[in-house]
């Protein structure tokens, strides 16, 4: 009831201010300060703490439930089989022959059968499992969160593919499960496992580039080859649901994959936050024209911008740069740039970097020669002298084995294995709630933002007062006899579980031959 | 008076609204609608008509002065002498030794030498001469507009570098006196004369791109090995003209390199106009420090960002994006990309086409396979045979001359040859006096923005009604037979000139012995 006066109170005083401002989309309670919006921030309960740096016990094994196996799914159960210390307990689709088709993944591991569950609520009665310490969720956008508020309610770790969250409800309402329950909520943004993302970090780390002041990511990729493949409930639906969501949904609904690295280069909630966003977009030129195709109806409300451009101030007076386009046609590039008071990094069109002469000797990297100026792409000899010496070491320990297991390159497999390293050694997780909630807050913000003729929203602080408590963004390691002793425990138990595995499909082979005889 | 008044209730009613605002920096009456800045249009005065397409009674001989010979004075002056059907009156600089060293250019090229003014007030007595067309300004940027001001005043048309007004003053004061006195006011930016982006330009105005929804422009380039070469009026100047209107004023105070080329790709007050603009800046973290290394003293009041962004909305609701950055060691990015519905561009770091295989056959340019999908840069061959078909007619006019005269690769040396062409043939120039305030205007409304907490600003319809007249953006030609004939005078006045000049030097050359004897 409070809530609602209150909202009723905040609505009045914006439109008495803005009297032709069009309703946000979503209904989270706003007013205008001195014409920058600010969205409301829910109060902690009583006794519930920030999960700022959040460990929870050691898992000796990871016992995970995969919910939603249509695009991503599949290739996250295929990975974990080659994680040590795992148990894939449960697979979970709408349609049950997707659950099903993935058995044969834990199969060729030589692992026993998971569990299956489907239909509309399969992921309800999944997650009343005891047994299961983990759900990873791959569904479509709409039930990302539902599941995983449902996974968190049972007591469960998440790990929810991006993006994780769609609005600032399902922000909210994470943030105060993650922080109430002690569980992690972790988003799956793989793009801060790239290589070229962790040598880069890791030399931003080292102080390389001086103050990163202005970064920049982006999401770029003409959909076309895909909207056709995007799942869809039944005959009558025409669009698939990613289609329809940008069709209902304006902002940056899709901002995780450039955000996400640059976020963690900034320290984003270790020692800076995000204050001010602007956003602003196209109108829908391509876009309404899909629908139109799918639907075969004209469409005049496609709500998503063609191109929608982000700009974040932080607290230290630096600035993140986020763009989306999914539909028009242009070279693919996911945006990874930061420009810092020392140095400069690129990844799209070209990787590379630019450091002077002087700044290559200073961070110990022989320069090929004296004149190095810092205004042009480092040589290939010079860019390869400093990745060398600056690989991060994430990329050491993983790198090798990420690219034989693959998924987006090797990527997608780092980022599984650091989830399960830091959950079997106890350790805060490198991606966290409020990570989860800034990466994904420019979609409503930045609707709010352009619904009102691109005025200024506030950004709030997810951590509700602890953002700078941590002093930079660190991946945790265990000390080196922990974790030597935690693999060694997960190897053996994967072993052992192979072993079970092994007899287990040699079994159901034997039925399925006496079946057929 | 009543100016006066309506500053004083628009500042109250801003204040009313966000009393916590900064004041803007250069005074210009603005207030608050509905959450938009909104700047002062001044009214026409009775008769007075907009200069949309305006042209000028053809100039067989264009008498041109030079005021502003420091950096890029001289290399302007040695261009015009390659450039039939002018005559060269007069140059002038603050500095009387830098006047006259141009006359070099003028002996090289046979022409007589031009008359010298210098001194703080040099310009007022060169604008008072009743045999000049047209004044070409190149002097720091607190000159640009007081020297074309004055010369407007005294009925002569003027081209001045960029930004060639720094403020909604100064561009209003040019529009109002360009429109009043029919005089030329041009904005001398040559980056709408380089290869690249004429091709692209004639690409887009050929539908090759489809609708082009988002363009991109931007200036980055640390300025380190040049801030200490800026004039400096004394040796009390310590910070010389240019790095002290970065230390003294906020918002992309260098925006047009990177705005006008996309400006006239977007047809910007040719059918479409720009509306909503928001800015968004770093703080200062290197710009103050090159403050404190020049004048030994802490400093602490650097208003300008390191990096700046400028979103701006049009009418038809595509977006512009321009970065300054002048700051911070980065590869040199001047950046130019149109991205299209159908297809897109890009120049820095490659320059490159991405278009798929249907729209390069629509173009009636044969792709190398049947497979291109638009989603990545053509290859070398297919974007030869796309720049082959799609050459500029500029380009191909001015090309290979304006190569070997050079000035940036030869774009200034185009630029200064269009100038001339259309005052020779009365023709509309391509750049008229509402471009330049387009183009100039980022600096004050960004600062507008930013000073505000990045509230959106109004960019106002500097054609005052007129944006949507003229249908496109184009360049204007003579017809073939009258073009012929105006070459032709043209060419026999610098021939009879060349003459002169040849007699005139010959003189000078005998004087000169004979004093030395």
């Amino acid at each position: 009831m409070k809530r609602q006066q209150l909202f009723l109170k905040l609505t009045l005083a914006v439109l008495l201010i803005a009297p032709q401002a069009v309703k946000a989309q979503f209904n989270w309670p706003y007013k205008n300060v001195n014409g920058t919006l600010v969205t409301e921030v829910p109060q902690r309960k009583a006794g519930q703490q920030s999960a700022i740096g959040l460990t929870t016990p050691k898992l000796k094994v990871v016992r995970v439930a995969f919910v939603g196996l249509g695009m991503r799914g599949p290739g996250a159960v295929e990975r974990w089989t080659h994680i040590p210390g795992i148990e894939i307990k449960a697979l979970c689709d709408y349609e049950k022959q997707r659950a099903e088709a993935c058995q044969k993944f834990l199969r060729k591991a030589d692992m026993p059968a998971a569990d299956v569950y489907s239909g509309e609520e399969g992921y309800k009665e999944l997650c009343k499992r005891p047994d299961i310490d983990l759900v990873y969720i791959a569904t479509d956008w709409i039930h990302h969160f539902l599941v995983a508020q449902e996974a968190l309610q049972q007591g469960k770790h998440v790990a929810i593919e991006v993006p994780s969250a769609m609005n600032m409800n399902e922000i909210w309402t994470l943030i105060n499960l993650a922080e109430e329950k002690r569980l992690h909520c972790m988003i799956l943004e793989n793009c801060c496992y790239d290589f070229f993302e962790l040598n880069s970090l890791y030399m931003a780390q080292k102080g390389l580039f001086g103050d990163v002041i202005y970064a920049q990511g982006a999401y770029c990729h003409e959909l076309s080859p895909f909207w056709a493949h995007y799942w869809k409930k039944d005959a009558n639906d025409k669009l698939g649901w990613r289609l329809r969501y940008n069709k209902d949904f304006r902002g940056d609904v899709y901002a995780t994959h450039g955000l996400g690295p640059i976020a963690q280069v900034l320290n984003i909630h270790r020692g800076d936050r995000m204050r001010t966003l602007v956003a602003m977009d196209t109108k829908s030129f391509n876009g309404r024209k899909l629908v139109e195709k799918f639907s075969g109806e004209p469409c005049s409300d496609f709500k998503n911008g063609d191109q929608t451009t982000t700009l974040i101030r932080t607290e230290q007076g630096k600035v993140l740069e986020i763009r989306h386009n999914v539909m028009t046609p242009q070279p693919y590039n996911r945006m990874y740039q930061l420009t810092g008071t020392k140095g400069f990094a690129n990844k799209y069109p070209i990787e590379g970097y630019a450091l002077s002469a002087k700044e290559m000797k200073e961070a110990g990297v022989q320069p090929s020669n004296d004149d190095l100026s810092g205004h042009s792409y480092l040589s290939g000899a010079d860019s390869k002298a400093l990745v060398e010496r600056y690989t991060s070491p994430i990329v050491k320990k993983y790198g090798e084995e990420a690219k034989e297991v693959g998924g987006h390159g090797g990527m997608d497999f780092i980022m599984d294995s650091r989830l399960v390293y830091c959950l079997q050694n106890g350790l805060p997780l490198d991606m966290d709630v409020y990570d989860l909630a800034e990466w994904c807050c420019l979609a409503e913000l930045g609707a709010l933002s352009m619904d009102h003729g691109n005025l200024p929203v506030e950004v709030p602080d997810f951590t509700r007062g602890h953002w700078n408590e941590v002093k930079g963004f660190h991946h945790a390691y265990a000390s080196p006899a922990d974790e030597a002793q935690t693999l060694q425990e997960a190897q053996a138990f994967t072993q052992q579980l192979k072993a079970r595995g092994k007899k287990y499909w040699e079994k159901i082979d034997k039925k399925m031959k006496k079946g057929k005889k």
